[in-house]
């Protein structure tokens, strides 16, 4: 058991790690439990109310297996994008999709580029499976779409990961810049890319989503503007043998019953998803005031969380460990140029009068 | 796109597969609904009235992710078995522990043994990580230990499965038999014990939990006698190597908040479990005797099914199709031996009640 040789060679070449370190696990390092918890980017706007019920109402049959084709959920988001059932794939989560496609297009040894600091549960599943990461850097706060191409060519990437809006800068991409980015991407390279956030976004920063271009994987979720996080459901726009492709490899009982039931329901609720969206508007601009008003500008954002730039990565690390320690749950990118930021998620009303009582405090200390 | 080059080489060999087509599929294509669900073993007791509860008010703040680490549940089960934390690794039910296993273990081209029949996931995550399988046949009914130990040896396996007590038999082999059988495992391989149905068989069937053999990998379930299949949860008690190296490779948000809250709940609910267990043995007696009433003589079961014996596969096949018809979901065996049987789960009294209508219906049909 303690021969090195137990596990396959790439396990063996593997950090042990936790691509996120959750609040709940911050929390019990440090005895407290957090006053605002506004570092995952959950919504603070909760569930639809119709969610709620229908997730109510499964778990009374919740000893019954989850549909393992997911049926009804995935032909509810193909007519609510008005596309055909077999361009929709479901996952428990835009992690596990992302996990599939690199599963299904790496080999190991070939490479992915990626932006250096973006979402790091990517880079978890492309070194999981034994893939070589090629990182670039962010350009004035922004994805930098040129040199991500290039490198993609440089490199013989197989995929290119990309989120629009963009975690954890919060800037955006039009449209036209976008497809000119596909435009630029080498034969056989496929982007990844990651509309977590893009209900948050104008319309300006959304590809079309019709007809489906075979380049291009998109990912949705249910964990933001749906406020689902904890039920664990995404989907996958791509083309019909890719999404065919999950079906080889996926865990075909991986979404459960219940997520299955509230995002059928949050579907049918858009009025709920529009209050959403507005109220985070609302909160982004509260934030943009609060950053005026402490000398921390923002970031433009096309998602429900709002970056501060504190000017260099040593006063912002300090801010995040400083506004932890009072209470105040948020994160930090951890590469340059972002590093200079710390990002807070839109939180409700309270929560960010609560945060602002926070970060004035975190201001005063500083200058005193 | 049409390129077959396009996905990894052993991505295009694997076949587009559903490991099991849902009663939700099956109902789908025939345009009828089942009147009685007793094909997946699902749990006709239903979930732990706290087990609801605690999901209800989980339901409530899932706009929160869950915790990665899945930290309470697994202490709590660490504790329900009086174990060490580190010994204990969960995920989205033991399809998912299935495949971290093999994912860790196996390299393209090595092999894993488990009975010609057994559990169709585990065949579907060794082939889709490039493992061989090689199948040995029941006997008399049971797993074959010493077939299956000797096969191990001859090929070289990193990995034996083995259900106890069995599905889809029902069987089960004696705690001092299951040791030998390890004991006689070649040094490097291990065995994957699924103990999903463990709680419905009598102690003689179970392995002492502790210590931890580390040449032994337990998977058990909330899926079972819990009632909570929809949840997605169970976990693995293993080595604290091997869980650490689920760390390495496992989906870390893969639990849903709800199936942890549940989970959690439900093992804090001993009597409820005790009752279903007691619930399902009286369902077993019951299903024991229609059996000798309709000349379908039943395996013994050490589960929450039966496995009723119709003599030969083609007439198991007729009676399994004839039930579906007439609004009985169940199942049967694939290979021989067993493809002489279909398996009925142990329905509530109602349940037990429609299904002795149908399949006497069915008897009738036939000497008619």
């Amino acid at each position: 058991m303690n021969d090195p040789v137990f596990f396959t060679r790439l396990v063996r070449s593997l950090p042990t790690t936790v691509p996120f370190v959750g609040p709940e696990t911050l929390a019990r390092r440090s005895g407290r439990a957090f006053k605002v918890r506004l570092g995952a980017n959950e919504s603070a706007f909760g569930v639809s109310p119709k969610a709620q019920e229908a997730m109510r109402e499964t778990i009374k049959r919740v000893s019954w297996y989850n549909d393992p084709d997911n049926y009804e959920i995935r032909a509810a988001v193909a007519a609510f994008h008005g596309m055909p059932f077999e361009n929709v794939g479901i996952g428990s989560g835009i992690d596990d999709l992302l996990g599939l496609v690199v599963r299904i297009f790496m080999e190991q040894g070939e490479t992915a580029v990626t932006s250096l600091g973006a979402y790091p549960t990517f880079n978890y599943h492309v070194t999981g499976f034994g893939g070589s990461l090629h990182f670039v850097p962010y350009r004035d706060d922004r994805n930098d779409l040129e040199a991500l191409a290039d490198a993609a060519a440089e490199t013989g990437a197989r995929l290119v990961y990309l989120s629009n809006p963009d975690n954890p800068a919060g800037t955006w991409h039009v449209s036209r810049d976008l497809e000119a980015f596909v435009d630029r991407l080498p034969e056989g390279c496929i982007l990844i890319l990651d509309e977590a956030y893009v209900e948050f976004a104008t319309d300006e920063a959304v590809l079309p989503l019709d007809p489906v271009d075979p380049r291009v994987i998109r990912m949705r979720t249910f964990s933001k503007v749906h406020g689902m996080a904890g039920a664990r459901i995404g989907y996958a726009i791509a083309a019909a043998e890719i999404v065919n492709a999950f079906e080889k490899v996926r865990h075909h009982f991986g979404v459960n019953r219940i997520a299955q039931a509230g995002a059928l329901a949050s579907l049918g609720d858009p009025d709920f998803v529009a209050r959403v969206v507005e109220a985070v508007a609302e909160g982004r601009r509260e934030y943009e005031a609060l950053g005026r008003e402490l000398g921390l500008p923002t970031l433009p954002s096309g998602t429900n969380f709002v970056s501060f730039d504190a000017g260099d990565a040593d006063r912002a690390e300090w801010m995040v460990g400083t506004l932890l320690e009072r209470g105040a749950f948020v994160r930090k990118p951890g590469a340059p140029p972002l590093d200079r930021c710390f990002r807070v998620t839109v939180g409700t009303a309270p929560e960010r009068e609560a945060f602002a009582e926070i970060l004035r405090e975190v201001v005063e200390i500083e200058e005193s």
